[in-house]
């Protein structure tokens, strides 16, 4: 019998069991063409049909309208930091960034290196706990960028943040991709890694609204440029076929759980428990971020002593509750709780939550 | 019983049986863990094992000095093409490339894009059939580019080029990679696109001297600059795991298999019977490239007509023997024969060049 343990890895991170179970059976034959999907021609038929299909899916998840290209590029969202400015942001113009976390951070400063960007916002002073009290906005920005879900500090947006009229909005969705339905009208852009909520890494999944891919400037890098990229439909050179094969798998599990909006309910629900348990502890489990900031994908928080978070990581690991150890910037732990983890894991995490606390509280 | 065919697709393309076997069977649960190996994180000791054992697998194999470091990256070939410049030619200063197929036209095209190279020889008039005859190599020039194996046009370096003292010699070898042992402490920069000879697609090999690590300029963009990717290990950001996993795998296969000289000889044998074939055929079949120019690797020939080149493509695939149709700017029939196809495969493909032309020529 094959072992599965509880994975809160914050990406790569947990897959639907069903879609590994569907790759493995078909890992030494696609479709009976008598080779894996990792040996046939990205300009198959066959390969065109994964392709098509995943992105059709995602069409569907997402109600993506059709004057927006679906992209499946490689280098995941930290390559994405640098192809933005350099693809939307005219020479002389500047970029806004909203930043609320690790990401967002590192976002602005590749833009930076390459011309003009400021911050609209900057939640670090505050540490990264809460969303921005005001945004001041640039009219003639180039765009606005924002980080749906900070990954690290666990801070999430409700809503997207509305740019000045006629600035075009760009959201790294990489930690809350497909976790809740969205109007991508809104949106010029939308990008994700897709290692956390919709497959393994190595792939990097860009939705773009035709006006914007009209942007790109001529001479950049073949790979670097969304306009040759998003004509050839992703296929200029060879793509990462398997990751994308996943992806698409996932997208195909996502729509089978009742899309997006069921997801979402999922979701909420199995945050909820652990935040409750955080709020219930009576101090012995602090999250990180602020109520009104809580992402539903990763919640960060602190025990009462670091010792107490070593024992508290060894035990999980011990129960089968892998990957709670937090991110060294905030420390303490935190549980990843993306679109496949299941409310049978949330709830062994809870659970564990509370006899720890009882042991050692 | 799975059904597996012969698969002479140029890339992604057959990869050991064995190594699909293995991943198939730690799919779900790798090796121990309860996680997909695209399930655990890429800082994990597990990971490390995997990427740590495949970075000492290929050194071993291909015998690389303590003096280079190995990176996995991103974007394929085509990225590296602009990697290559941006990182390795000082503002000013000129590339030679030797332009012998379509990729080395490519790879010029693209540092022509962000400064200046020239084309040390160009066999594009000859229809890339053939090695230069001599080269016009600039003694200042920031390094010299080659193709050691032009996938389309079948046209294979037997030893690389000699570069002026002090000029770094270059090297895109995706298509003959760890084919067959190369000296490399000749070379500076070896990289490679996995989905040939070493793995599927989404990851690419980097082979770098440091003197070369340290000529990139302050301020490229992180995922473009090889002195950070080189300084993470390949884990600046998340990498491609999965095929990282599966290159890894892929190395520990052609360690069992001998190494690269017992490779070779396999490689060269499974090559001599289908130029045997074309060469006997009495102009029934006909090779692309020059004799003295032959690939190893990938073997473009021609029918007497293009209705004969469509019938044989497709009575080779009822034959199970698959992705022979070549490339559409050379035309005709393509095998591709990598490390992992078998030379049972190869005398297949023979015995079916045999018959065909027995009931066609």
């Amino acid at each position: 019998m094959t072992k599965r343990v509880f994975n809160f890895n914050p990406g790569p991170a947990v897959l639907p069991l069903e879609v590994l179970e569907t790759a493995q059976s078909e890992l030494l034959d696609f479709k009976g063409t008598g080779m894996s999907v990792m040996e046939i021609s990205h300009r198959s038929k066959e390969f065109e049909g994964v392709i098509q299909t995943a992105e059709a899916d995602l069409r569907e998840l997402l109600g993506i309208p059709s004057n927006y290209k679906i992209m499946f590029l490689q280098g995941g969202a930290s390559l994405q930091f640098a192809m933005l400015p350099m693809n939307l942001r005219a020479t002389g113009a500047s970029a806004d960034y909203i930043v609320t976390g690790t990401w967002s951070k590192t976002a602005i400063k590749e833009a930076q290196k390459l011309g003009a960007a400021r911050a609209a916002a900057n939640t670090e002073k505050e540490g990264f706990k809460c969303l921005p009290a005001s945004l001041d906005l640039d009219p003639n920005a180039a765009y606005l960028h924002f980080t749906s879900n900070e990954t690290i500090h666990g801070v999430e947006f409700v809503s997207e943040p509305t740019p000045p009229a006629g600035v075009p909005l760009v959201c790294d969705t990489s930690s809350d991709f497909i976790s809740r339905p969205l109007d991508v009208s809104k949106y010029a852009v939308l990008y994700a890694g897709a290692q956390k909520n919709a497959g393994p890494a190595g792939v990097t999944v860009v939705i773009m609204r035709d006006d914007m891919i009209e942007r790109t400037p001529a001479n950049l890098p073949v790979m670097l440029d969304y306009k040759t990229l998003a004509a050839s439909g992703s296929l200029h050179n060879t793509p990462p076929a398997f990751s994308i094969y996943i992806v698409g798998l996932v997208f195909q599990w996502a729509k089978k759980l009742g899309g997006l909006a069921e997801i979402q309910k999922i979701n909420r629900k199995k945050a909820d428990a652990i935040y409750n348990a955080i709020d219930q502890s009576g101090g012995f489990y602090r999250g990180h971020a602020a109520p009104e900031a809580r992402s539903v994908m990763n919640i960060p928080f602190r025990l009462p002593t670091e010792e107490l978070e070593d024992t508290f990581a060894k035990e999980a690991k011990k129960n089968d509750l892998i990957g709670l150890k937090g991110h060294r910037s905030v420390g303490g732990m935190r549980a990843s709780i993306y679109n496949a983890m299941t409310i049978e894991g949330a709830e062994a995490l809870v659970q564990f939550m509370k006899e720890f606390q009882k042991k050692n509280g």
